[in-house]
């Protein structure tokens, strides 16, 4: 039998199970039970609790790097991050199941040197990218020209981690209207200080 | 006896072990033996684990409400921002130890309806101390009088929670230059735009 579909079968199980109940509900024997898999069989793909961990992380980022590439960005800057922030926001259920077991990787991480060095690494590439994309906004006009790059991408980056952490502990509903305005404000500070307002 | 000091011997255990090893961590059980009480002693007071957590991460807070209440705060706005902001991020290594309390809390919380609704007082009555801080600078002068002080104390305890959530994940010698950096870009935005920039 081909072990690629068993092994994505866990890792779907495994983001389940982080997403409802946090790392706390996550053990060889769990994971197990709910992919209807044997211990062994889990062990065999992850043999410690951190690669477990960091497997179902790398799945629900992976899942959303997926997506982003497949649709097609607004040529503007703004609307452009817009777009892929809204495929990672918790906007909707799954996405909050996502967001959770990026908060629960994050924690993982902040005592565990495996999961902090992917950590630090897949935050090094937003940044990068994130500066990627403002320094191009601003050959192009639609970004504040002096603005660092750099430093904005890194507050951006502080803003959806923060954003998306509060929001997590909000009922459902009340989270898509604080997301909204508030990464609009933050956004909004990017354009040029001589450019007019623009509508969303 | 009273029970008091040991109350308070357990809480202090239990922010070293979560500060150190996470939430995975800590068991009623090795909180019993890391404090060298018996395990029945730890249940007295916390009967669940949830209840343990969240008396660690309120342990860390009431230490840096009293911090904040003991220090004069400079009459500048951002400076008296900085001031607070100093005593809660993780510049030092007790400091960093108490972020990863808040973290694994945070996380915790997102998936337990116990801790989701400490978490929520907490945020709130953090963003409307921001709020009435922020307002009460835009009467002075030294706060942008054209900023909505609730969104811009949404996104300031935002940018606070995501620069914390990387700091962590980061060697501690690369902490305080991020922090120091990253805040200090973002407060300025908060300036009277026709102020003269100051130095810090």
């Amino acid at each position: 039998m081909d072990g690629t579909p068993r092994g994505l079968h866990l890792l779907d199980t495994m983001v389940e199970l982080i997403g409802s109940g946090g790392l706390e509900a996550v053990t060889m024997r769990r994971v197990a039970a709910a992919a209807n898999v044997s211990p062994a069989q889990v062990q065999y793909y992850f043999t410690t609790k951190d690669q477990l961990v960091a497997a179902a992380f790398r799945h629900v980022t992976d899942n959303v790097v997926r997506q982003v590439r497949s649709i097609d960005l607004p040529a503007d800057t703004l609307d452009a991050l817009r777009h892929v922030l809204a495929l990672w926001l918790p906007l909707t259920e799954s996405q909050a199941r996502d967001a959770r077991v990026w908060l629960s990787f994050t924690a993982a991480a902040a005592t565990s040197p495996t999961l902090r060095e992917i950590a630090v690494e897949v935050d090094d590439s937003l940044r990068r990218w994130f500066t990627d994309l403002l320094r191009a906004g601003q050959r192009r006009g639609d970004i504040e020209p002096e603005l660092d790059p750099e430093m904005a991408a890194t507050l951006l980056l502080a803003v959806v981690d923060g954003l998306v952490t509060q929001s997590l502990v909000l009922p459902s509903e009340q989270r898509a209207p604080l997301l909204d305005a508030a990464l609009n404000t933050h956004l909004s500070t990017l354009r040029p200080a001589s450019a007019p307002e623009r509508m969303k």
